[in-house]
């Protein structure tokens, strides 16, 4: 299916954009099955925030329609529909102009295709030596800096790890490179505190919701390679495959829990609409 | 005049693009005159540690060949020369295919036009509260993950303060937003180490070329704010409008020293052809 910008099929951007200059925006990526935007409200949610962080002017109503139109007409309404979401046109310096309206981009992709035995059996992490930034500014946001994802991800090619764990500069334990990550200690359900950097997932937030509606007990911490060493259950999700069980990163390794099945179960129930 | 992408004249840019996707690229930004692209070894070598350091695949003589061409074709002969230089096109996803070949952007601009009281009399700092986060792993390179410096820059709108001042997370003295600082103090001059953070500019470099050839003791450290006030003269510098004097930062104040103007000298000389 065409891309479009700003409403119009289009398969080109102008040269002055500040996402190209300066990673200037913000991106969702979104399931689409049965010709819906899964997840939709929690992917606004984030993206509102963004721009309100960012203080980039952007039309929520307008883009809403748009995702719904866009996966409407997408190929058997099934595939992954990402969203950028620019600064738009820029002159010369990093002043942005306050009066700028976002230029919106849609792309749509086909089905993500992993391997079913990711979710079935677990998966290893590789242990990325890319440590993420400390940033509060920009800490949870999606937004287009993303150049600490793109050296981590080159830190392996072997097929033997479906993703990889990154560390903040502390040492502390944050997420995959395309995903949240949850720990399961004593029945309570923890993933990393998102203030100094991170990216505060969709399925994150919705499994949190999830498990406080099933009254399991959740944390939100810094969480040490210790407690990841002694946790007894870990995952990883994202929005587009659902939940992953992690049976080992480095020398650690873990057993497929009940509690990473239920959540696992109810993810796969949110993206096979 | 028009741009060109990969030595074509172009208007527009792949939707793909890694650039716009991640801002996973780099870019340089040279002053042009009398047809030529100013400091262009300097240039050429921070951009190929660029492209080492992050494994991007570029051909340096045809990018120098490019930027020779594209100088001496500008109106006459004048201007700002803005080269990027991405990825190229890539999938969904963060892993860069190792055998992409780096698309070339050029962006030909009129000379910029700053109020020339900011390098006769000398300029105010606007204290930035944006902190720059440490990542050694892209440390002084001039990358396109430039949201720190666009949320930075628009920390102030009014014409008094010509540039902003930027601490790193530590609350160590780094640099302008746009900008390298020195400091002089007991006749040494001093710049901040880029090791964690900041960008490593043309015009730093050669004025550190510069005053090692005149027997200027020079040092590069980390800088405290206690030494930034205990210094004898301060001036910022880029590879654009050459040196600025500092008179102002916050309640700090200083007067336009000799060693500023004898190096304010020696980059308007290399700036004006």
């Amino acid at each position: 299916m065409d891309c479009w910008v700003d409403g119009q099929p289009a398969d080109a951007l102008s040269l002055k954009d500040r996402g190209l200059a300066y990673g200037d925006g913000l991106f969702e990526t979104i399931a689409v099955r049965g010709g819906q935007p899964l997840l939709l409200e929690r992917h606004l949610a984030r993206l509102a925030e963004g721009c309100a962080r960012l203080a980039i002017n952007a039309d929520q109503a307008l883009i809403r329609n748009e995702l719904l139109t866009y996966a409407g007409a997408m190929n058997e309404g099934a595939g992954v529909l990402k969203l950028i979401l620019t600064r738009g046109d820029g002159l010369r310096g990093y002043a942005p102009d306050p009066s700028a309206q976002a230029r919106r981009i849609l792309q749509g992709n086909p089905p993500a295709t992993y391997p079913a035995v990711h979710a079935e059996q677990g998966v290893r992490l590789f242990p990325c030596t890319t440590r993420l930034s400390q940033q509060p500014l920009l800490a949870g946001l999606k937004h287009l800096n993303r150049l600490e994802q793109v050296i981590a991800r080159a830190e392996w090619q072997d097929a033997e790890h479906a993703e990889g764990l990154m560390l903040d500069q502390a040492g502390r334990v944050i997420e995959g490179v395309f995903s949240n990550l949850f720990l399961v200690r004593d029945g309570v359900l923890v993933t990393a505190d998102l203030k100094r950097c991170g990216v505060a997932g969709v399925m994150r937030a919705e499994l949190l919701f999830q498990a406080e509606s099933l009254a399991i007990p959740t944390q939100i911490t810094d969480i040490s390679l210790d407690q990841l060493q002694w946790a007894d259950e870990v995952f990883v999700c994202n929005s587009v495959y659902g939940v992953w069980p992690v049976r080992a990163y480095a020398a650690l390794s873990w057993p497929v829990g009940p509690l990473t099945r239920k959540l696992q179960t109810i993810a796969r129930a949110l993206l096979d609409v």
